[in-house]
C-alpha cells in the first residue's frame, strides 16, 4: 500500500468538502486580551479574538501569571515523571484539595487535559465495574464518546437533555446491573444546559451513578464558580464532576472530583492517569491562583453576562440569526461549510476579527456556525466593530436576516 | 449496586497485594536538582531524587526557564482553545518546525502528552487505514497498547525485539493488506534497545509502515539528541517517530514527526488532537529552548553516560544485582512487591533518598525493581551515599548479592 497517496487522497476529500482546517497562527498578548498578533499573513498584525474559551480572560490575570512565574523559579519546568514515579509535586496536592473544595467533594484528581480526564475516567469505570451499562447523552463530547467506546461496556444513547427518554432507557434494563449516566452541563456548541436535577432524580430512582462534564461551566456559574451544579445546589447529588483548567481558569489540564474512594479508584486503575507524565508545577500553581480568585470574585462572571447580553441585543437589532440559549455561548448560524469559512476568512482579512468557523464533525452538517464567546474584556467598541463587520459581510454573501 | 463499597473493596485488594501506590509529595528545587523537598512526612525535608525522567536536568536549565518566563510575559497562561479553534500559538509553530528538523522529517505535530500522541496517532492510523493490521512489540508501552486496542484493527504481537518473529508474523499475512509495525527504541523498564535497522529492513521487505516510540531516547542519543534512530542514521527509514517533551527535554507534551501528509492526516482526523485544548505557550517555549540547547550541546549526554557507568561499577563491586543493558536506565532487581516497597520506604525514611518501587502492572510480577536513573547532576558523593544506603538495606532485608 502507498501510504503517502492514501493520506493525500483523504486530505483532498476534506478540502473538496470545504472542511480542511487551517491553523490560525496567533500570539495572544498578555495584558492586552482579547487582542492577539496574527502571524498567518505576510506581515504580523493585531487582531481581536472573539472565539476564545479563556472565557474570563484569566489567562492574563496578574495573580495567575505571578503564581506561574514563582513556581518556575521554585520548582523548574516539568516534573520529571508520572504522578506515581517522581512526578507528584506539592502544587498538585494543593490544587486537588482546592478542586475538591470547589465542588464540595472529598477528593479530586488531575489529568493533563479535559479530554484525558473524560476518556480515562469513563473508560476505566465502564470497563472495570462488572456488567456496567452506560447511559450517554446524544450530544456528549468526543472525549466522553471515545472513553465509553474504549470501555466496550454496553452503551445506550438517550435523546439530548431528555429526562423522559433517559427514564425509558433505564426502565428497560435489569435493575441489578450497575448503571452510569453521563452528560454535560453546558453544551459547547449550542450553549444549552442539561436538566441536572431531573437527571439526578432519575439516577436515584434507578440507583445509577451520575457523571457530569462541567468544562464549559466551571469558573462561570455558581457563586464560587463551581459550575451549574453549584448554582443549582446539586453538587452533592452528582457522583463525579469533571472539569477543565484550560477554559475559564485560563491554564491547561483536566480533573475529576468525587468521593475519596472514587478518585482513589481511578487514580489506581486508570492507564491514562498512571502512564502520563504529570502537569508542570507552573500550570498547577497558575490554576490554583485562578480558582482561588474566581471563588472570591464574581465581577468577571457578571461582566461576562453583561457582554453576552449586549452582543445578543445588537445581533437581534440587525437580524443576524443566533441560537437562543441560557449560557454565555453565542452561536451565529450560517448552515453551510464553505460560506462559514468564507465569512470567517473575510472577518479576519478585512476586519481583523478572528472567529473560527465551526464545521462538521464538530457540529452536524447543515448547522455550520460562528461560535462567538464574549468575554469581560470585550469593550463596547469591540462589539460595535464586530456587529458592523457582520452586517457588511452578511449582505455581501447574500445570507438571510432574521425577522 | 453500592459503588462506594465496590471501589473500596477493589482498593483493599491492591493493598493486600502490596501494590497500592502512595504519591511521594515532592517539590523539586530549581537550581538544586537532583534535590527536592519531601512534604510527605511530619516536617518537610530535603531528599535526593534518583528516579527522575528529567534525565538531563533540563527542567532547571536557565535557558529553558528564561524562555518559559518570557512566554508567560508575552502570551499569558493558557491558549484558550484547541489548535483549530483559537488555540494555535506562534510557539507551537516554531516548536513543530524544530521537532521536524530534529528528526529530519518534513513535519511534526504536538500533543499534550506522550500518552496522547501514541494513543491518538495509533488509534487514528490503525482504525482509518482500510484493512490495516498492526504488528506490535510484546513490551510496548500502555499508551501504544491502548491506542491499538481502541482502533479495533487486527493486531499481531511479535516477541520483544525479535526480528525473526516479526518476519514470521508478516509472512503469514495477505501481501495486499496495509501493515503497521509499532515498537520503541529504548524500553523504559529494562533499558534494552530495539534492533531498529533489522525492523526497517523487514518493513521494506513487506511494504509496512514503521512507528517508533523514542520517548526514552530523544535528547539522550544521537549527536543532536534525535534519539537512537539519529545515532544509527535511521531516521529517514522510519515512517513516524514519536517522542516526548516531558523527559530529557524537561517540560511536558508529546509529539510525532513524519511526512507532511502523515502529520496533516493525523492533525485532520485524530479525535484526541482535534478536541484537546493546546499546550500553553510557556511549555512550548521552554521545550523549544531545551531542544535547541541539546541539539548543540553534548556535554549533558556525556556526563550522564559517565554517571551511569560509575553507578554500575559501584553496584557490581558490592554485588547489588542490576539488569545489564545498553542504555541509561539502571534497574536494580528485587523480585518481590512488598520488599521492593519496603526498600524504597527505608531509602526515603532513613537515607533521604527517593527511588520509587516499580511493581506490577508497570513490570511483570516477580521482576519488581528499583529503577534508577543517574543524571549529569548526581555527584560522586551522591553515588557514594546511594551505594552505602543500598548496601546497608540489602543486608538487613536478607536479599542475595550477585557473585
Amino acid at each position: 500500500m502507498d501510504f503517502e497517496t492514501f493520506f493525500s487522497t483523504e486530505l483532498d476529500a476534506l478540502r473538496s468538502e470545504g472542511r480542511y482546517r487551517v491553523f490560525a497562527d496567533l500570539e495572544r498578548q498578555a495584558g492586552r486580551f482579547p487582542r492577539a498578533t496574527y502571524h498567518g499573513a505576510d506581515t504580523p498584525r493585531e487582531v481581536t479574538v472573539w472565539c476564545s474559551n479563556d472565557y474570563l480572560g484569566m489567562g492574563q490575570h496578574p495573580d495567575v501569571l505571578a503564581a506561574m512565574h514563582a513556581a518556575i523559579d521554585e520548582c523548574g519546568a516539568g516534573t520529571g515523571g508520572t504522578r506515581n514515579i517522581g512526578g507528584t509535586n506539592h502544587y498538585h496536592i494543593l490544587l486537588e484539595q482546592e478542586l475538591a473544595d470547589l465542588h464540595g467533594k472529598e477528593s479530586a484528581l488531575l489529568f493533563n487535559s479535559g479530554y484525558m480526564s473524560n476518556w480515562t475516567s469513563l473508560s476505566t469505570l465502564a470497563s472495570r465495574i462488572p456488567g456496567c451499562v452506560v447511559l450517554t447523552d446524544a450530544l456528549n463530547h468526543a472525549s466522553m464518546i471515545e472513553g465509553i467506546r474504549h470501555s466496550r461496556a454496553e452503551k445506550l444513547i438517550f435523546a439530548h437533555n431528555d429526562p423522559d427518554d433517559l427514564r425509558r432507557k433505564l426502565a428497560g434494563l435489569d435493575p441489578a446491573r450497575p448503571k452510569l449516566i453521563a452528560f454535560e452541563s453546558v453544551y459547547s456548541m449550542d450553549g444549552d444546559i442539561a436538566p441536572i436535577a431531573a437527571f439526578c432524580d432519575i439516577a436515584d430512582e434507578f440507583g445509577a451513578m451520575t457523571y457530569i462534564d462541567e468544562v464549559h461551566a466551571v469558573g462561570l456559574y455558581g457563586p464560587r464558580g463551581g459550575g451549574v451544579s453549584e448554582r443549582e445546589g446539586l453538587s452533592h447529588r452528582l457522583t463525579l464532576i469533571e472539569g477543565t483548567l484550560a477554559k475559564s481558569f485560563g491554564v491547561m489540564g483536566g480533573y475529576i472530583a468525587g468521593s475519596a474512594a472514587l478518585c482513589d479508584y481511578i487514580r489506581s486503575f486508570a492507564s491514562g492517569f498512571i502512564f502520563s507524565s504529570s502537569l508542570p508545577p507552573t500550570l498547577a500553581a497558575g490554576a490554583l491562583a485562578s480558582i482561588r480568585h474566581l471563588k472570591a470574585s464574581s465581577s468577571e462572571r457578571e461582566r461576562q453576562q453583561d457582554r453576552v447580553a449586549a452582543l445578543r441585543r445588537r445581533l437581534d437589532a440587525i437580524g443576524i440569526p443566533h441560537l437562543d440559549n441560557p449560557s454565555h455561548i453565542v452561536p451565529v448560524m450560517v448552515g453551510d461549510p464553505v460560506l462559514c469559512k468564507k465569512i470567517s476568512d473575510d472577518l479576519l482579512a478585512r476586519f481583523d476579527i478572528y472567529v473560527q468557523p465551526i464545521n462538521y464533525p464538530t457540529v452536524p452538517r447543515g448547522t455550520e456556525r460562528l461560535r462567538i464567546t464574549p468575554s469581560p474584556l470585550h469593550s463596547d467598541a469591540d462589539i460595535d466593530h464586530l456587529v458592523s463587520a457582520l452586517t457588511a459581510i452578511w449582505g455581501q454573501v447574500g445570507l438571510k436576516r432574521a425577522a
